[in-house]
């Protein structure tokens, strides 16, 4: 079985970059086998890299690499990193982007140093690719970097309780218009409520259960809440965004 | 050789779903060779969907295995398909996504049970991925699910005649703008021309045969008429989309 | 190890086209790695993919086969290439697309001929994926056609000095609107800075080194200078796309 990595990027897929980044994986570590998470996340947002990010890292077999580079600051003093957390290896730029997985999994870390030859703008293929082949070779993370600790997270998320009511945000809107909160599922009961800018959306158990155009709230496929509009839109319909409040009213808690 | 599974889905690029359906496949099909064939399948456009899917399944080596998943029921009562037909085994909602398929070749079907565990939202993952990777791992269609013959499928295309012309319709707009017809390249003899919208487009061997900004219709290379504007947008240009109109005068049947 | 082919279009990933690509490659050659460089080139845009194709050629194992289609020409009597140069095989349309290959490398180059099979509108699937397979799976170049010299080039990229300055151009805009010049690196000193549009932009180790919201210029990952804003879009902030004109002063030769 040939090693398995995958990469996470904001490069987008009309440039040159995927490739030369692909071309110093194959070239470092032959055969591997890559997947891309996704190339399209919003240039240097790092929020919604983490939260891709950790949708996905334990997705896949255990013993995979995940090549995760948004890196608004490549050229500065931010870190790279190399991490091994869950029986996975990732390796990303300290500024936030593993949030999700150190929120998760206990981890072990290491700062890379950067090769002299390494360009100042793209770590990518000179930092972050040859540390992610020589893990799918199967080198040992200490060989990589020395041990770190103090590392870069992004604010915590925060669900807080007023009342009878749990407050949470929309983290992510998706390709669908779909609004995901951080409100994990087991908030709401039978009856529960959602509040959104100025609109009450009824929960039930999936979008299919209300007419087509209306808004409808269900537990989403990654453990947390969402809101949707049927054969539509929901950000655009409901004009809400990332970073909106979201409240439960009836929920489990109430 | 490992097997090869195909993707093709609406669920676009940006978010972390392909990848967790491709860690889905990984993980229960150690090994297998994935393939994309598109994620931009405009949201919930079975029909676009169908005619895709139509012109690249049988382009795969026999014994391929595809992952189509263009599903606005989800979560409904619509059945989950795995299919057997021509050497090849395909995974889709039975919404008219195989239309074009069932068209083309006898096929083995079963319906697939939803486990207990899968999410309302995200079949993609849940229901079609394990059934396409067990496929892949060579498990006999019979064990899957029971047979079904009750299919959904879109609505016919229908050729007619009308006097010396025959008539069809634009099926497919490509990115490069090019109207793409349900007439089969043989009802277009020499000299014919054909009428969409208010315009006259003559007959040509291939688009290179008129001058830059002019309009040609000729055999595309799915084996139907279609209709370009040479260096530019054919779908703008003669300001026609899908479902309109084409009629071939002086075919070969006139 | 298996046959590493990348594949380099202006297709875009919506339609069927680079999956009928995809499929005749693994039939013909089972079991090869395909890695997607692009398929986002703007239509047509045989300038940028040249540019991208110089990027990433040799930035993949040794022996990789790389096929590349922006072929506006195509169904005309534009040429259809084989080529191997400095350990790599390419096969591309006569148009200029193989410019960078061409001063790069010495390159042995046959024409391949069209198969009577061939639709008249996708060589990429009917004559070059077909040639690339070949490749892959081993056959020398001369079996697939005969020898060509008369090679269609892009117009040569033309640095000119005056006085103390070095006139350059914009040849290449990216995903983040960075403006990439053809300005080798080298050709600017210790407090140099950049003429470009209406901007003075001064010269820097990289965009990190400069405030957000200003332009910079720095060596670029691709061996030349390039002007970016930091956290922004140099093309629209400063209004410059491909073609426009760059100029360093007191670079290296003032």
């Amino acid at each position: 079985m040939s090693a398995l990595i995958t990469l996470l990027t904001d490069f987008g897929t009309a440039d040159s970059y995927v490739a030369e980044v692909k071309g110093a994986l194959l070239s470092l570590a032959p055969g591997a086998t890559l997947v891309d998470v996704t190339h399209d996340i919003p240039p240097g947002d790092v929020v919604a890299a983490s939260y891709v990010l950790g949708r996905v890292w334990r997705a896949f077999p255990a013993g995979s690499v995940h090549l995760a580079v948004v890196d608004p600051g490549v050229g500065t003093r931010r870190r790279a990193l190399a991490v091994e957390a869950a029986g996975y290896r990732l390796v990303a730029p300290d500024n936030g982007l593993l949030s999700e997985v150190f929120a998760a999994a206990h981890a072990h870390v290491v700062s890379l140093p950067a090769p002299a030859s390494a360009s100042r703008t793209f770590h990518g293929r000179d930092v972050f690719a040859p540390a992610a082949a020589r893990l799918a070779r199967g080198e040992a993370l200490e060989q990589l970097g020395s041990p770190v600790s103090d590392l870069v997270h992004l604010p915590p998320r925060r669900l807080r309780t007023e009342g009878t009511e749990v407050v949470g945000h929309v983290i992510y809107v998706d390709r669908f218009g779909t609004l995901v909160t951080d409100i994990p599922e087991f908030e709401a009961g039978p009856g529960a409520e959602l509040c959104v800018g100025r609109h009450v959306v009824p929960l039930h158990g999936t979008f299919g259960d209300v007419a087509a155009g209306s808004p409808v709230a269900y537990a989403g496929s990654g453990g947390t809440l969402e809101i949707a509009v049927r054969d539509g839109r929901a950000a655009s319909a409901l004009d809400v965004g990332r970073g909106a409040e979201v409240r439960v009213k009836g929920g489990r808690g109430g």
